[in-house]
């Protein structure tokens, strides 16, 4: 297997395809298959996590890990440990009691398929299969105190004080009737951006990098999860359902704080160039020149979903 | 602090008393301040964590560790990780979407108090919290591979082929006119013992304990697990609210399979008592007698609620 570390012959779409096969079928061979007691549940986690998601979670642990000099082979569980803590966040999100969203990624949401009991439930497994992957890979005791460190960070990201505590203040703000740009940031960086940045950082950890290229990986993480949200933000105001693979429109509707609404469109569109270039910026100085991670920023900017 | 793996002078109350007042500290000093952002999320992680429960799960940690010859002050934090998930399982097995409880160790229900959104995300942070004890105590790179067994004891047993399976495979059986014993059995050993056996592991883990006494320990586990679910389900018909600190008869009412159903109060009685004396055998052929071991399965047997 190629370690990728170069930027792509084939360009930033090959690569990603690339990558979410080997994705695909790693998290495949680690989800219990969909006949196993309890069946429903396993269908149920199987029906979101094959739902056809980009993967970019675990892409940028793996891009990461390959840039500071890993073989995407040692990396690729614990990238998929990010997937199923990812998915378990939207199948939660998306239940009647939170965004109460019928269609992802083009597909009818979990609890509208399972309901609400069996959504509940797969999220939880989602969630708790996610994090024991860190735990169990890669394998050998040699990598004990690496994996403890990946669980902290991810933990630490995905907690009160990062991703959940997001998903809580972007419920709350949902009162506010013009929520401020303080509010907003805050929302998304720990929303989103956590756990992009803790994927990030899960390649880099298991890579045996030091504090510095984590601190510096961690700063382009920073970047592109701003960014991701505002591309996000943009195509909710954009896009259509059709193309986006959700409802459109839908974020403004419910009186959401999103950037297009705090900050306006052309101030939006400024921002995300901005986050996209500094992000740029800051994996070029990495080694190998960052490999796919400047590409990778710019995908985040240029997607159309 | 004493060993405690004496028999306790003071009989298994005061034994027990002791170490949920130990456990309810550590709890305080584990989770983040009820006016730490987002406040209302830790004001409910708060409002269910300190709802009074026995601390059951952490007490049989602390107490395997004792047997095996560990200080509890060393286990302490992991033995709170375990009430954190215990905790996050009642919260959402309490949901509307699932068993629809409004009274829980004698107190409303979290989403009764704070909503169902906020509940869903109070368990999945206690969930989540829970497992970054495991990861974060004992403190120091030499236990990094303790840890790590100690993760995937506790993700196998509450995963989807562990307590998160059990509470679906109890949803599934609520449209069955009658449940076989069979059924039962594996319900009630996934989504009640799983845990039980996985906190004495976790203790037994911690204290360096070798294959032949986790074995034992995890014997005894399953007796006192099963133990522990016939009790529930009797105290369900011959109890009151005032004494459950929840629905009586509530069980029987939702058709849900329980022990009286299947097998009769008698038997179900009978095999209450077979139990507990097992798993009294199996802690007094431990070293120290077992320590605490046989009063607890006891305790189990004779609680009131």
């Amino acid at each position: 297997m190629p370690t990728g570390a170069e930027a792509p012959a084939g360009g930033v779409a090959e690569y990603l395809a690339t990558r979410r096969g080997e994705v695909d079928r790693a998290l495949e061979r680690l989800l219990p298959p969909g006949d196993a007691w309890p069946s429903i549940l396993h269908r149920a986690i199987r029906h979101s996590v094959f739902a056809g998601g980009k993967r970019l979670r675990p892409i940028l642990c793996l891009a990461a890990a390959e840039v500071l000099g890993a073989s995407s082979e040692d990396v690729l569980e614990p990238a998929c440990g990010l997937e199923m803590i990812h998915t378990y966040s939207l199948i939660h999100d998306d239940l009647p009691a939170l965004d109460n969203d019928d269609l992802r990624r083009g597909v009818p949401t979990c609890h509208v398929v399972f309901g609400e009991a069996t959504a509940i439930l797969a999220g939880d497994a989602l969630l708790t299969h996610g994090l024991g992957v860190f735990a169990a890979y890669p394998k050998g005791e040699k990598h004990a105190a690496a994996k403890i460190r990946v669980l902290e960070t991810v933990v630490e990201a995905i907690g009160t004080r990062g991703m959940i505590g997001g998903q809580m203040a972007d419920i709350e703000a949902e009162q506010e009737t013009r929520p401020t740009a303080e509010l907003l940031t805050r929302i998304h960086e720990n929303k989103t951006g956590r756990l992009m940045r803790a994927s990030l950082l899960c390649g880099a950890i298991l890579a045996g990098g030091d504090d510095e290229k984590l601190a510096a990986i961690d700063r382009y993480g920073t970047r592109i999860g701003l960014a991701f949200q505002i591309k996000d933000d943009l195509l909710d105001v954009e896009s259509d359902a059709a193309t986006l693979g959700k409802a459109s429109n839908k974020d403004a509707a419910a009186g959401k704080a999103t950037f297009p609404v705090v900050w306006g469109v052309e101030r939006s569109r400024a921002l995300l160039s901005e986050n996209i270039a500094a992000a740029v910026a800051e994996a070029q100085a990495l080694p190998r020149g960052g490999g796919v991670l400047p590409d990778l920023a710019r995908f985040i900017g240029a997607r159309r979903s």
